[in-house]
């Protein structure tokens, strides 16, 4: 127990222990992630390319590879008070259920109406377009938990919010869209008949369930066709991950400040921006040679971009008309199983840490549904909160760790990321608690298919 | 804002100043409430006459109204540090949204997969079912929040969890179904055929939606009938109320932790268990003559048993098979309107705070549901926080409250219990985002006919 050591059960930090600035990974990394390109020309994007898609700060946040603290306007500061810092916990009734004698620790950042991490760069984003006097905002949504959180962003400085839900999401959860409503967004489902994009992907595939992809090309066409609005984007991007560095660098202080050393940093991975921001300045310490840590991306087997991926240039959305980032994808095309239950569903992965996995700087794992959901539900009973199930990723990964430990003994010490709250995923435990979760996984015969629409990009 | 004053936007105490010991209020009480009587004698019931239906424990506090402090036992402090403390959260957005002179803080039980405050209790009583060696407990619920938190009590300590789920809640909340289901528990739509209570008032009542009365009555029954088992309950008894004193304590720490002194207390009222358990200090202080405070319940106009219902004794279930207990009520078999959203739909009130108010110690106020959900919506876009319907009535007061002050001058400081989240109340929230919310108040013949069923008690 915790107690013992007066390591407290779960750690908060002071108000004045909060970080000021976000922390740019990008200007300690060796090799730099590769730059996004223009798909016409082939060539990096400027400024000049995104100001019409992106608010201006977000576009300089973007491209910025250089600047390694960047400080977090006044105003998100007194939002992140709302609810930040978030907890650091001690899993002590789960360390007993496991009865191994390493020391379990996650970063729980799902006490908020957003039920997940990414209320941090929403309200960033929000902010941003704000203060340039924008009108509003679109974006798409997968699972839910990014257009609720943009939903709180855009009610708190009074900017109209448009969210592309996609499709099976809308239908399996009316009431993450209704929470979103509740905060003054327009929700519609994706594909939808309102955008070129969407017309284009429904007659191409009738019946789709959708896919993020898809979403991004309908938010993105609506961004550029309405006055006074911007697209934002909830993962993937490196001003997300720059956004949610708030998660590592609160998790860092709240380990030095009790003296805990972590062996194994473990985050879920769908477009990296949990886990970029969680291990961003650990993984800092070991690039900087001050530290060595083993960070493990948990992604789903499913939708396996960096375990079956390729590291190639490709289309951020389906719709193909968003610039090119070099990162590991399954193929702008790649649509996971509508059995696959919740998020984690986009076809690629930050340009940054793939970067950093391509270098060796970190593993990745896919897992299996159900084994996502029975480590899920031992959460649930020992440590009290019912997870997302894609935070159940990494705590499937960190009780496999943990497991291990048991084995030979070791007492390493296990951080993992616990992003969100599962209370609107609980069709998907159904299908659990009634034993018919699917494992599917894509054959090799649909990746390859996939990856023959790579586009041909000569570097 | 509260930095320039130093007071934090969240007040989280440490562990070291968490309480150890629970307050019984009645200990204080110059007028203890009325005893509990057997309805087939007409006296005081005894430990033995309740020993079939309750744990050994929950008696002896059930009974006991003279012992002050009534320490917390080890277990349960330990399962408290998984989401207490609880913060106080200085409403500083809400105020500047209000343009009030007021100071608003509420104490914000909502953070564990409960959703609610009623954790405070199910764990205490699931940790005396495990004591006494019990095999299981049989319980109701209504809006399914109390039944959430005896199914994760039950799912921590290995004990069987047996939830009568009151008919439309079951039938509108079936994600609140399986989030209990998640945590090993049973859950049956109530009436149910499984029990004669069930039996009798299908037969009566055919299509009813069911009340908390008719769930209570057929738990105990089933209670009754299962060897290894008994009936817990979540809220109206006084060991319930002497559970939920944590949140007051831990408040009453964290006010004075900063010097801030509340002149408004205000809680929202269904069977009690919220509103005593926050006041019960504030409470104690007045009694005792060292302090002055008002305390306001709040309750649903459709439900109104402080404001609108009789001090008289009645019976605690529909099912007439309970002991009989003085409070405010509506009669035993009243049955709140189907479109009232949410809990606070139990025909009584906690015998603790029915002397409470009939001595003039508290006042009492019913609000109408619209103005309820305007509440929760504006608290939601200010405060970033969803609100459970049945909080949202203390949120509605105590801006009510500061808008006076906004006319006053007057720089009140209000505390409300904000009891917990409406994540799975969004049912209840599309009805109001679609403007198809209905304010019904029962009508005085309505309540005159529920009135004449009272038990004819001589005392």
């Amino acid at each position: 127990m915790s107690k013992a050591s007066n390591i407290p059960y779960k750690i908060y930090l002071e108000e004045s222990e909060s970080p000021r600035a976000w922390y740019n990974l990008r200007a300690d990394m060796i090799n730099k992630p590769a730059p996004l390109l223009d798909p016409a020309t082939g060539k990096p994007v400027t400024e000049d390319d995104l100001r019409p898609v992106f608010c201006d700060e977000a576009i300089r946040q973007e491209l910025d590879d250089t600047t390694r603290d960047i400080p977090i306007p006044e105003a998100v500061q007194d939002f992140y008070r709302m609810y930040r810092p978030s907890p650091l916990v001690h899993a002590t009734f789960l360390e007993q259920a496991l009865g191994t004698p390493a020391k379990i620790y996650y970063k729980f950042e799902g006490n908020n109406t957003s039920g997940s991490h990414k209320l941090n760069s929403a309200i960033a984003q929000a902010y941003y377009a704000k203060q340039q006097g924008l009108k509003g905002v679109t974006t798409e949504t997968g699972a839910g938990q990014w257009g609720t959180a943009l939903s709180m962003a855009c009610a708190f400085f009074g900017l109209d919010c448009k969210v592309f839900m996609v499709k099976c999401s809308y239908e399996q959860k009316p009431f993450r869209r209704e929470v979103m409503r509740t905060y003054g967004a327009g929700v519609m489902p994706s594909p939808s008949e309102a955008t070129a994009a969407g017309r284009r992907i429904l007659a191409e595939h009738p019946g789709t369930t959708g896919s993020l992809g898809c979403a991004i090309s309908e938010a993105v066409e609506t961004a550029l066709e309405l006055p006074g609005y911007r697209y934002v984007l909830g993962s993937v991007l490196s001003q997300v991950l720059l956004h949610q560095t708030i998660i590592g660098l609160e998790a860092q202080t709240a380990l030095r400040k009790y003296d805990i050393r972590p062996d194994i940093i473990i985050g879920c991975a769908g477009g990296g921006s949990n886990l970029g921001g969680l291990i961003a300045p650990f993984m800092g310490e070991k690039i900087r040679g001050e530290a060595d840590y083993r960070f493990i991306a948990v992604e789903p087997a499913s939708c396996p971009s960096f375990t079956r991926g390729r590291y190639a240039y490709d289309f951020c959305d389906t719709g193909r008309g968003c610039p090119l980032a070099k990162m590991y994808t399954l193929g702008s095309g790649f649509i996971p199983s509508a059995n696959h239950a919740g998020g984690l569903r986009y076809h690629g992965m930050s340009s940054i840490l793939s970067q950093l996995y391509h270098d060796g700087l970190m593993e990745a794992v896919a897992v299996e549904q159900s084994r996502v959901f029975e480590a899920a539900q031992l959460f649930a009973r020992t440590e009290g909160t019912l997870p997302a199930p894609e935070s159940s990723h990494a705590i499937r990964v960190a009780i496999d760790e943990a497991l291990k430990c048991r084995e030979t003994g070791e007492a390493k010490t296990i951080v993992f990321g616990l992003t969100g709250t599962g209370y609107f995923d609980m069709a998907a435990y159904k299908r659990f608690n009634d034993g018919e979760m699917n494992d599917y996984i894509p054959s090799d015969a649909e990746l390859a298919e996939s990856f023959s629409k790579l586009p041909d990009i000569h570097e």
